[in-house]
This record gives structure tokens, C-alpha cells and sequence, in this order.
């Protein structure tokens, strides 16, 4: 079993992906706010529902990036999967943003996501 | 690594979390019967909705609460996390009737919390 | 504290969670292309909504899911908690597919996987 100080990298990256979300959630209140859509209302201009939509979508691959980034740090490599993690989390800001601007700015965002880890991987 | 009798307190705190996700769902259930609105709809009065946003809101922060809770207990201090753990527990408690009853509840059940936490910490 | 090499079951039942979690989300990517419902529109035909809230419902377990089934390999029994959590995995696959033909699919598939779970107890 790994010992707990092996485990620092991927608690840091945890923290991260935690804060990360709380940023997020902060936007849709701000959103919310911006164009007058109060609780429990989610319908509202396309404008918020972007941010809307781009904030659930997050918190629904949240659970699974965890899940994912200690599986494969304690089974794997820490380091590594402690590195995909940040890059996740910068991708998911990127897609984040590109989406509440455009609901085509979430794709190609996706493709620079890919472009990112594309490049990593080059270095490594 | 802390040992399993260590983490005893935080696996309570985790076990009651998801009882009280299965009581937040039940609710969901009960107030589809009552409102009459049958899935895969999710739009209807605004009772049910309030209802329905309560537990969809609980269940979007409920990775993110194991997240803490484990991250937080293994890495710092096991009983202040699972007493924090507790009141954030009794906290989604009183926000998703609140919710449940007005729009407005749940502001001031985040209120209401607050000064739980504030008192819990003006005993420690 | 269990090793590394016994929790390797809950680690498999993990990953498979995670790729039905990734077949749920590429078959909501399939509806929205078949009944040209874009992004963030997540409004749309009822055989839409229903693949839609299909794997949102699971999406939202999926926490719940991987915290019981770590807390219950952890410390009560590795295997059963296994063997349980593929029945689970089963079990979410049936009632997709179920709900994703008619809202009704998703009931008769729950007492499915309840008759299921009988007859593996009576196995046991």
C-alpha cells in the first residue's frame, strides 16, 4: 500500500479539482444573478443556460475524475496520473469558459484539450 | 497511512451521507406522486420543482462532501473532519427543507448554518 | 489496513463503472444528434428526455455507487462488496436501456434487478 506522503500529489490535485468546482458554481449564482433567474428556475436566456449547463456537465464528470485519478495513482503511477489530472482540470477551465461563450466554444475546446495532452505527451 | 480503526469515523459520516441521499430521493419520489409529475419530465408546479432542485443540488455537492471529508481526514485530522462532516450533513438537512418550503429557505438555512458552524467553533 | 493486491476486485468493479458511466454518456451524444436536440437545449422528444434523465439518474448514483462499494470492500467484505457491485453495474445497464424505450422500463427493470439480487442470495 502506498504510503501517505506518496499520496500528496494526487490529495493536491484534489484540492484543485475541488476548488475548481466551487469557481464553477460560483459563476452559475453569478449567471443567475446577471440575467434574473432565480431558484428553483434552470430555463432561462441561452446565455445562461451555457453557463448552466456547462457547470452540470462539470459536476457530472467530477465524481468520475476522482474516481479515476485515484484509481490510477494508486494502481499505476502517482505521479503520472497526478499530471493528467492538472491537465483535466485546465481543460475543463478552457471548456468551461468556451462553452458559457458559445455552445461551439465547448467543442473545440475540446480538440485543444486533446492538442494539450497531444503535446504532453511529446514531452514525455 | 492511518490505520482502519482510525478512518471508523469518517466511513459513519460517509454511510450517514448516503442514507440521507436516499432520504433526499424518496422525497423526489413522493412529490412526483403528489404533484403528478411522471419522469422523464422534470418541469411542474413550483413545489416540485423546489423539491426536485433541493435534491438535485445535494446530490451535485455530495462528491465533492466525500471528496473533503476523506481528503481532509486522512491528510489532517480524522474527528474534526468527521464533526465538520456531521454539521455539513445536518446543514443539507435543514437547506433541502427549507428549499422544500420556499426559495427564499434556502438562503437562510445557509445562514443558519453558518452560525452553526460558528458556535460548534466558539465550543472547540 | 488492507493491502493493495486485495483491493484489487474493487478496483476492477471501479473501472468497469466508469466505462458504463462512458457508454451512458456517448449514447445521450447519439440522441441529441438523432432528435437534433443541440446543446445546452435539454428539452426535447420524450424518447430524448428519457435517455437524457436515463443517464443523469445514474450519473447521479454513480458517487453513491463507488463510496458504498469502497466503504463496504473496505470494511466489511471485499468480495461480496465485488460481487454486489457488478450485480449494481448489471442492474443500471437493464434499467438504461429500459427507461430509454419507455418510462415504464425503468420500474419492471428495478424489480428485475431485485429478482436478481434474490437469486444470487439464494446462491450464496
Amino acid at each position: 500500500m502506498m504510503m501517505m506522503d506518496q499520496a500528496v500529489g494526487l490529495a493536491a490535485v484534489t484540492v484543485l479539482g475541488v476548488l475548481e468546482q466551487a469557481y464553477f458554481s460560483l459563476q452559475v449564482i453569478y449567471a443567475r444573478r446577471k440575467y434574473s433567474v432565480s431558484p428553483p428556475t434552470t430555463a432561462g436566456p441561452p446565455e445562461f443556460e451555457r453557463v448552466f449547463r456547462a457547470q452540470a456537465n462539470c459536476s457530472e464528470y467530477f465524481p468520475i475524475f476522482i474516481t479515476v485519478l485515484w484509481t490510477a495513482g494508486v494502481f499505476f503511477s502517482e505521479g503520472l496520473s497526478s499530471v493528467c489530472g492538472l491537465l483535466y482540470l485546465y481543460g475543463r477551465f478552457r471548456y468551461f469558459h468556451g462553452y458559457s461563450q458559445s455552445a461551439q466554444g465547448r467543442v473545440y475546446l475540446n480538440v485543444d484539450l486533446l492538442q494539450v495532452v497531444g503535446s504532453a505527451l511529446d514531452l514525455v
